[in-house]
């Protein structure tokens, strides 16, 4: 893990993978195989990508049932509680419709609806997380959406893991399609003979599901393109160094790509961390992931001051940012642009991650300059209402026609004129 | 204009346009263009395109000021007006940062912050808007968007019409890039030498403005891309044809790819709407545009009942709906999917448009199954805070460590677990 001095020529940014001109390809067909064959172009290419022969697309009752026997209570009661503690969160999140109403009858506002189906991308194999699902479904139920279709690829033995099934049926989730891939984004955005065709897909996924949801983007809504996860720890000479070398290695054990950068005003806690990194990685199960995201990926920033490193993380604009210094609230005011930001260090990423209730689902690669934990917001839209009264459209009714003959349309200008002359 | 009879095999939907190969592949040689090249790379495509060799790219105060002399009093009246109403409505959409706090002093919250840099591409020749502008400038305003850089395309004289000009100046826009097309998009997109790279560009544009917008999505966000203009009015036997037939119009006269289309309960009203429509296109100065749009994308769908009527609205999903009906308050409640509602008879679409306050950019073709009207929303972020006690993380800490590990995620297990030990 390099120290590196902050100054001007320091990059810190990193360009979003676009995925090969033959992955695309590759995306482009699949999705016309779903849009022409259907439930049997998902079929062929389940068999084909994911190596087993499904008779039945979605999970029966059955494969509920079974999975609670191979699931111990310790994890249901943790899961549990993430669950409550999450759906608390998201109900604050919540908004009413609403209107103004003026003297002379006229009514503006905004009608907020959840909605009608959502679909939910799950990964498969061993980063079939049950956290995933909590963090995509909670907030569509707590919006009101009343069709949520998940969709994860099944195993070689056609089968989900019973962690993936727990976690949906306490949640409530009753649709569950065994697909994976660019065919299961393609199913959900044009729907098939048994899969209806959803208003928004979310969750993550590999490349080919991050290209398949890019190409299916107008058709219908999706999150963001999620690019590989980062966290900026901030540190001071407060900073403890196992806590920050153990927050650093929980971001980079999650894939090669992951980003753990510290920017500290110490270069003592610097070298401090560094070495706890070190020593820490020793004896962790994924410790080849982990090594290679801090190599690659890892960086201490010493800065000069609070305010050089303040405009470092906004620069960086963080998925994760941890504010593990001595007085995290004073400087809550001046972080622009992070997706979650900790603040203390009773509030590890983990904490986050799987427990306190806001959402993981987080703008990754920079994108929090512009974008947002994904939320109740993401499942419900709005409508604009306009109720003009007769008083409102007379008074109004010469500068609507000046502005569209400004325009040059003529015919909106009518449509105001129109009125109010007697039928014919 | 056809009458239909609504039934189950009366499809209401229209594909979205994705470009031919080689519009797209223009749009990719463009922006690579202007990546590359920067300033000089824009200003030779804008020579290239619109003729025009440019030393400027940015308007100039002379500019600013010349416009107004070819402005007249009348016209900034209602565009004063139209603009007051406007920041009005927009006003009220501005949200709070909220915390929660709990009694062992965790805090949870959601802090909301407006984008740095907007970019608002605004259409040039015949169609450059002043409505545009003041639609979608003023939201990233009111959102707190400090740098707003509008881009328009010069006309061969390197200009930008008065209209526009005058509009922006009265919004407080003092940055307006002399550009268009996806070589606008790019540069917003990107950055150059002399154009700031934004955070979200908003606006409409032709078909190599849209496949940019979408090509540069995820580097930055964008509004929808909006398909052609679309209204459905929904009638009863109390509406009066001349009105309905004249908002049809208005949205008739937009484009050829346009879509008007009537719902109705009543035939009669079916019939007569359908002869006044052909009465009053007959001296329309946009006659031959809106011609096109009534026979190749209007309807007249008859339905049985009010409920069957309103079915086909929320499968339409318009842009525009104007509910042109005894009773429309009684109806709001069905309407699910409809960019704006417009409520009784004095609610034309043009009042929308212009002057009402609430956005005229809307979801189009169908989208407002899951898209918005334009908003503060979209010139805002969020980020998650997540501010836990001591307490709280003691209670929690077992299971947070349990899903981790249910999860694989090792080293997440242990960045809460070293919490509490002692510092070596």
């Amino acid at each position: 893990m390099n120290i590196i001095q902050l100054d001007e020529n320091v990059s810190l940014t990193r360009d979003l993978e676009s995925g090969t001109e033959k992955q695309q390809d590759s995306v482009q067909a699949i999705i016309r195989k779903v849009r022409e064959k259907g439930d049997q172009g998902l079929k062929d290419l389940t068999e084909m990508y994911d190596g087993v022969q499904l008779d039945e697309l979605f999970v029966s009752e059955e494969e509920y049932a079974e999975a609670y026997k191979d699931f111990d209570d310790r994890s249901l009661d943790a899961l549990q509680r993430a669950i409550g503690n999450i759906r608390s969160f998201h109900k604050k999140q919540i908004r009413q419709s609403w209107m103004t109403t003026e003297e002379d009858g006229t009514m503006l506002g905004q009608k907020i609806t959840p909605l009608d189906y959502a679909g939910v991308y799950v990964p498969g194999g061993k980063a079939a997380y049950p956290s995933t699902i909590m963090m995509n479904v909670i907030p569509a139920q707590t919006a009101g959406v009343r069709n949520i279709i998940m969709t994860s690829p099944p195993n070689q033995d056609g089968k989900l893991t019973p962690a993936v099934l727990v976690t949906a049926a306490e949640l409530g989730v009753t649709h569950i399609l065994k697909a994976g891939g660019a065919q299961a984004v393609a199913a959900l955005a044009y729907g098939t003979e048994s899969v209806p065709r959803v208003d928004k897909i979310t969750g993550p996924g590999n490349i080919y599901v991050a290209l398949a949801k890019r190409a299916v983007f107008g058709q219908v809504d999706i999150d963001m393109i999620a690019g590989p996860s980062e966290i900026v720890v901030l540190a001071d000479d407060s900073t403890r160094p196992d806590y920050a070398a153990a927050d650093l290695l929980s971001q980079a054990e999650h894939d090669e790509m992951s980003s753990a950068v510290m920017v500290t005003t110490s270069r003592t806690i610097a070298e401090k961390t560094k070495a706890e990194v070190e020593t820490q990685l020793a004896d962790l199960p994924r410790k080849e992931i982990a090594e290679a995201s801090i190599k690659n990926h890892g960086a201490i920033y010493v800065a000069d001051s609070l305010d050089e490193a303040v405009e470092a993380v906004n620069e960086l604009a963080p998925e994760h940012l941890e504010l593990l210094i001595q007085d995290p609230h004073a400087l809550l005011g001046k972080i622009r642009h992070a997706g979650a930001i900790f603040l203390g260090s009773n509030s590890s990423e983990p904490v986050g991650d799987y427990m306190a209730g806001p959402n993981h689902v987080l703008p990754t690669n920079g994108t929090a300059r512009f974008s947002s934990p994904l939320s109740v917001d993401d499942f419900t839209k709005k409508s604009s209402i306009i109720s003009y009264s007769e008083q409102a459209f007379l008074q109004e009714a010469d500068d609507i026609a000046a502005i569209a003959r400004m325009e040059g349309l003529e015919a909106h200008a009518r449509a105001v004129e129109i009125r109010g002359k007697g039928e014919k």
